[in-house]
């Protein structure tokens, strides 16, 4: 019989000291992501680089945590961007993604010196040109290529486009008319190619079938256009595991197959190997994260048991924008055996919305008001879709490790819910 | 051929002064609606109270204007309370709603003198009592009773339980059993109950289904306990339209249905005639807000055309949770012919998310890069649910009528975005 520890330090200590709801991340977990994608993936291949997907999960200490360890980041928008940088994240290292960057957001990339552009419509490169000569830099870019691989349904889209909103389809005149625009222009060093299959992704098949596609594109530019791919990014989509019973996915499930075909059919094709790039970000944060919550009220109906906590969708949306599924235990005395066993339980939050639910069907110890439950692997996608719905304060965030735990991001206060509000007659 | 106003204003004059995305919101629109409610319903019956469900939309000035049209408000968390409350709200005409209201929530209901707490669980009599007796106040409560008719598939429960985390079955005895306890207790005051059906109501079937078994609850808690219910909050739900070429739903068509009904049945069952209270807030606020988006770029693939605009989920998650319908126009010339009729176009958002829509069919005049483009019947549900994904800025929010724009509420800055993140090494 023991408290839940996360990070070495009793989780009823933290849910006491900071408050709940409350992220906490064991940042021991994370670092053992980094040095598995060093040990199998950095080390293990020569020249290829990891980008952190930040949109997962950022906060200024977490750039700082990516820094020391060595990868880089992927940005996705002035925000991201704004929060790296004001980390002292070194510029050169971070990837600039997005369907639809503004000018503010090219203006600052090209102006800090973030490492690439990952230019994803042909309107881009005269905006990049046009910051890049008034800021007086070369600037490196890749272009996004939608290799037609629906990963969603499994299904093969042979046409080479998806009807997604990312990417440049390969079909048509617009990856070889803006390649050829770059290749000419003085302010722009179109290093390679970028594609994402998918998030979520458990099995190797779709990835293995985009790249295929993908080196295949890297033939036809070579001998069409003489354009050279020195750098392809593989995007991510590595799973993360919903039961932390279950053994995590390894990184070099993915990396060493991918590697592998890489090499082979460069080799085949008589091209040069590409650098590869890889952006993972659920797969490093995921399952690092726990949400403490305190139990507020029990409802038991005929037939269901509603357990309601003091969060919800505003700090965790997940479900109710894609049904995900979570693990929940109570922190006290965690090791017992689950109590609800012959009804169904759901653990719902505290906004007025019926979708408004944690976990549908729990399996969890018996709590009564008062007391603290964890979920687990809730690292990614919560913090960063948290909104203020029924104006609920965001939470705070914790790392923690080897017994000792910090304040990483404050609590939202009331003040807070009212700032930029103004009150007009 | 004239640009679209918005309030009397000029939308690409709102664009230009207040950037984009921009929430704007007629308040002639919101006034309009308020007066409907005193002409077809205060004005009509005898005893009957208004509060506006403010989880749809509340900023202080929006409270202010509640205010002002003499209507109360419905709230449903400390930060909405709280917002009131800076609005110098009367707490007398605040409804405190919730089915898992924390300490500090009942707390500051009771200190500061809300007029109703809406119990959602026999947990919170003890509760509100406490904090009655600690404030030196006797405490005017409902109870809401989950009525079990199904709103959303429209079939009929009739073993009076729903399977909803809301309110009190009418089977068992934990609603005889709280009533009999609140009308014991010198510091509660239960003046009555509530209920509520649903939400995006068009039709009136399930409203008097509901509301003819709660009647049938009132007389037999007249009958067994000799409980009279004095007031009965009949929730909202009332429809708002999609498509502004749509006229309206009128309140009364609600609200004359439900109000003969109550009367007929309860003078059947020699009943007195409850106070009876609604609380529409998407019907009082949903047709009154546009947003407004700068278009990026434009995508055109075979089949498919997406036009990427500057916000999306982030600011309007309602396609990403349950695939609202919204209407769209370009704002210079909006009265132009609607020009994409060969092909399919989405309108999606800047979010690296492929989920990020904000129209999926659209039928929209042609557009280009920099053009501003309005999503009708945008008030309710898009400021008060936005997010920081991606981190990016929460837009602003600006009154309009009769010519005249005021902003309400800034938009966020980029240090915003940081506030409260602390960089630890």
């Amino acid at each position: 019989m023991a408290n839940l520890k996360w990070g070495g330090v009793d989780c009823l200590e933290l849910a006491k000291k900071f408050g709940t709801p409350l992220y906490v991340y064991d940042t021991g977990i994370i670092k053992s992501r980094c040095k598995e994608l060093r040990d199998t993936f950095i080390n293990r291949w020569d020249n290829v680089r990891v980008r952190y997907a930040s949109k997962a999960f950022l906060t200024r200490s977490m750039a700082k945590l990516i820094e020391h360890e060595g990868i880089g980041l992927d940005v996705v928008s002035l925000g991201e961007l704004y929060t790296a940088l004001s980390a002292k994240f070194p510029p050169e290292r971070i990837e600039m993604n997005g369907n639809a960057k503004s000018h503010d957001e090219i203006s600052l990339c090209v102006k800090s010196g973030v490492g690439r552009i990952i230019v994803d419509h042909p309107d881009e490169l005269q905006i990049i040109e046009k910051y890049a000569q008034e800021f007086g830099r070369v600037q490196k870019i890749l272009i996004r290529a939608a290799p037609g691989v629906d990963a969603h349904t499994h299904a093969y889209i042979a046409t080479g486009q998806t009807g997604s909103k990312f990417g440049f389809p390969l079909d048509g005149d617009m990856l070889p008319d803006s390649i050829k625009y770059a290749m000419k222009s003085e302010y722009l060093n179109l290093t390679g190619l970028h594609f994402h299959v998918g998030s979520q992704l458990f099995e190797i098949d779709d990835y293995l079938k985009s790249l295929d596609i993908i080196i295949g594109l890297m033939k036809k530019l070579k001998d069409s256009l003489n354009f050279t791919t020195h750098e392809l990014n593989l995007g991510g989509g590595f799973g993360a595991v919903i039961n932390p019973a279950i053994p995590a996915m390894k990184s070099s499930f993915y990396t060493d197959s991918m590697m592998k075909l890489l090499h082979e059919k460069c080799k085949a094709y008589n091209l040069e190997i590409p650098r590869a790039v890889i952006e993972p970000g659920r797969w490093i944060i995921s399952e690092s994260g726990i949400t403490l919550y305190t139990v507020e009220n029990i409802k038991s109906l005929t037939g269901i048991t509603f357990i309601a906590v003091n969060g919800g969708m505003a700090d965790n949306p997940r479900y109710a924008l894609s049904q995900a599924e979570y693990n929940a235990v109570r922190v006290k005395n965690f090791d017992e055996p689950v109590n609800y066993n012959n009804t169904q339980v759901s653990i719902v939050g505290k906004c007025c919305e019926s979708g408004d639910i944690l976990i549908e069907n729990a399996k969890i110890q018996e709590v009564k008001p008062g007391d603290v439950i964890a979920l687990y692997n809730t690292g990614a996608y919560t913090f960063s879709m948290s909104s203020s719905y029924n104006k609920l304060q965001r939470p705070a965030v914790v790392f923690v490790e080897n017994g000792n735990a910090k304040l990483v991001v404050e609590r939202q206060s009331l003040e807070d819910i009212t700032r930029g509000d103004l009150l007009i007659d």
